[in-house]
């Protein structure tokens, strides 16, 4: 009942008069009715495999066949395309790699947009630019569905133990039925204001991530050169004003920290080039709004220039590698 | 005598075995000895009153001689010059403004290593190059005496609240010592390795400080600017990998947090022509040790351009009012 | 008819074989007939004026009905829209401020394609992104026309006198027909390739002008702070391998050269606000096509800052006023 | 005569009255008495053959003894150590490769400053930090002697032939007898103003070329990236606002020029760590005198970063190979 009205109060909240309750959507009645889900990559695929641990049907689709067969043999149903899904489910999730993927799903020839049934809930998931995010929310609206952008922070580790964190843009009054979804593949769902927010928090955050590990980097490489112990000087900064968390809880120097990828070899972890593309975004966005980012600017370019130097797949606390090199090696 | 005995015990400390405790030193053994102190401005000024609490005899002095009347009124002795302090104590703390003023209190002409009596123990608590630390050495050491570099953390209400943070430098064996006068002063001291390391990791946590405090600034006006509530943002980096102290501790948007210089028109705290200079002593060390550190000696440009735009005495979180005003204001 | 006929030698230029002249477009065969001209701002008024002086007829539209006056009075004939214009003239040029203006133009409800005639020759003097250019030239194709990429160097002062520089993208056998009009607005009309190197070639040159612009400033501060006349280090500079346009022709130091804004109080010349667009610019393409350009970004910031600093107006040789000011001032 | 009055012109200018004549110095009485060099290396020895060539008798020491074969050979007097250099002649040039070399070579144990007679011309052709050679001067002039700065511009080869460019820094009434003897060894011989202002012009200008030749390197690979042809986009830079000497005789893309190290692997040239210690040397100036080098700051860090990867002994252009190469390559 409740979830009738909520749908109710969802079309109620833009046409307030004369709602007629015979074409309110049903989308959220049955809870455990089919979830679509499109882009099954390596995040993509442990997130599906948590909605259907959850217990929900799952109708899926990708671009690659392949990807398909794992959530396949644990009972997701696939299909072709976009389209397809939006034809069968109201409730659809997104998670591919670029503003071009999601574009393409959504108002492409096979798209999402071709069959989806007003009032559906679309869930962006991928870490896209805001201002393609607010443009798919405005095509959604014209058909009727309801769009939201719903990136993530945390890795496939994170995706698979269903502890993500979801930043999540949108309508308020449709964040609840977000998170109840959401939820089944996340430790945190966070609400963060109208469409491109949540996609606005998360490359926020990346981008001082970024700048907070190469400053820790460069510090940390300082300090060692003037004679300092790394671990003592990973302490004095974690008790100090240089306190961040890329030197108390990923810290770029082996040896400082277990468990992280520094330890590995700079294997595992988020990638080099996966951290330029969000700097890309956030350049972009910093571009078009005429903010001053000079310290993310930099970041963005050390990281490009990473990728140039062979560290693209490497976790990208491997700029401590990168900046340390000693000359004549 | 005092000194003769304390130099045994100095060797004492290198030569661990067969000690005569007849020879110890009896410099710390009396503890409540006189103390000199150089260097009386808004640091030392404090710094010199904890330990005239603490029941110890004050012999000071400063180049400005108006700078001593404080101290004096509440018991200390006023003299001269360095060389004088070091004829009369033969445990000696420095609190100067930069490396040349320190040069000329221990090596000048009126220099404390004029007077120095053998065994003395010298703490110079200013923040200056590591390497004039390690020639300071040099210099003691052929007088017979110790130097140690014991820069603080923490500003004005830390060292008159006796709350700031020492970093040592130094030979182990007179750490224990040294931590006996710098306990009247600062409720944390740390032994970060040989002379010149506490500098070093006084100039590394500033540099990393720094690098955040500009990429927290840029990162929030880029949020808000995106649609984001600053207080929202905030509180999402703060759970997130972005956290830093600057976000969490001294977040420098107005409104943000209670209680710090952001929310007092930058007014206090620690003045970004102190934070340059700190930036420009890292990129000095930087440049000797040939260590690239991209972020941080952009962070020094941004730092010396607002001393150039009328920034030099506003906190240095006041970086954000720098990045933020609006085109045509 | 000569629509139909211009078409033909597009087509033709493409499939060079068996050409029957009777067929040959008559655009430019009868080169005084009319020339639509959209966008008559600082720019593109002086350019129109030209074409007027050459003998064209010209057909323009603004959507400022203001700025169309001075050309109406020299003789131009004035519609109310892009599609209006290409309903009466196959050669059009547009000069407009920015990406969006130019999508308007050409692809928005009124716009030239709306209208256009087969074989129009399209040439978007406007400096944008290049991939805007190509979706413009793609669109243009799709109706039988072509588009070309055409920017400009040089200020209102070259436009007025006609000396503009344009910087040509496209196809090649257009080139001829392009370089016929522009050569009455330019005294260098050079082709570049492929559509879209007309713009790639503007923001490049634009942007290595402002770090050469900012370097020299940075550079002529530095020697004057260093005791060097600042004439005397300009004279060794462009003896030297420092030497650039920006310390050889423009130099930013008041007092160091006659005739350039620097000893205008920085009025005039080319707005620190038009540099940083350019700036964004070569910044996202530069983000698109993954190319590390760590100067650029950071020159793009430092005119971004200065803009947020209150020197938007002001010719972007104030850079130097902008790093120069003293502390304390 | 004129050399007797000139020395005396020096004597007078200084203390003007009751010139004694006998006490004069006859240094430059006659023109080839000997010449002192010291400091043999790369750029020393072909220097030094110059003054042998030019019929100046030459007085030479080296810290590696083998480093003086060959101008033994062709007639020098080989000595121990600059002090016995500074005994037997009266003009002495020194060509070594940092500030702690050239304190050591004037004011070290066998340093010049040991024996030099009084009135003697002191000439250090060292790229070192201004203030180094403010203190040599200063040095020199407590023992009578005259102490000028003269760095080059110029590599190994035009040392070979004699077409250095020397920027000389000192009293003006010594400039015409300096200048005698290093228009030996140079083309271009210009006078920059006091003490030290040699260093700041030299320091200068590789500033503003390490900025140009980053610049033109991003420049070009944004540009070839977007689709344009390396030699044409050279071109229309060069008849642009972006033109600069690394575009235009220096180009660092491979193809576009003759007869530079793009064209050749980058071997010989100017080496990227040369230029790293020359962008260390403007770096510690900026700071010394609080003046904001963003851009001069990040190209330093870019050599810097160059070198710890693989790039130290490679030209400078080589920074656009740095740039340019490809993910996943």
């Amino acid at each position: 009942m409740a979830a009738v009205l909520r749908g109710c109060r969802y079309l109620v909240g833009r046409y307030p008069k004369h709602v007629d309750f015979a074409f309110v959507s049903t989308r959220s009645m049955a809870s455990k009715t089919q979830v679509g889900f499109i882009g099954l990559g390596n995040m993509g695929n442990p997130m599906a495999k948590n909605l259907l641990k959850h217990g929900y049907p799952v109708i899926a689709t990708d671009v690659f066949p392949e990807s398909c067969k794992e959530v396949q043999e644990l009972g997701a149903q696939i299909v072709d395309n976009p389209a397809e899904v939006a034809d069968k489910a109201d409730r659809i999730i997104t998670m591919l790699p670029s503003s071009p993927n999601v574009i393409d799903a959504y108002t492409g020839p096979n798209g999402i947009l071709k069959k989806v049934k007003k009032g559906s809930l679309l869930i962006d998931s991928s870490t896209i630019d805001p201002a393609v995010s607010k443009e798919m929310a405005a095509a959604a609206e014209k058909m009727g569905a309801v769009f939201m952008d719903a990136p993530v922070s945390g890795g496939v580790g994170a995706a698979s133990s269903g502890k993500l964190t979801f930043m999540v843009g949108g309508a308020e009054e449709e964040f609840t039925a977000a998170k109840e979804l959401l939820s089944c593949m996340g430790a945190n769902v966070v609400y963060c204001g109208q469409v491109g927010t949540g996609q606005a928090a998360k490359i926020c955050n990346n981008m001082l991530l970024a700048i907070g590990m190469i400053g820790t980097s460069e510090t940390m490489n300082l300090g060692i050169r003037l004679g300092l112990d790394p671990k003592l000087l990973a302490k004095i900064l974690n008790m100090s004003s240089g306190r961040c968390w890329s030197s108390d809880t990923y810290n770029p120097v082996p040896g400082v920290m277990e468990g992280v990828p520094s330890g590995n070899n700079y294997q595992g972890g988020f990638g080099t080039q996966l951290m330029a593309k969000d700097l890309g975004l956030a350049q972009n966005t910093a571009t078009n709004t005429k903010t001053p980012v000079p310290l993310g600017s930099l970041a963005h370019q050390i990281y490009r220039m990473m990728c140039a130097r062979g560290y693209a797949n490497k976790d990208f606390s491997s700029v401590f590698q990168f900046l340390r090199e000693e000359e004549g090696q």
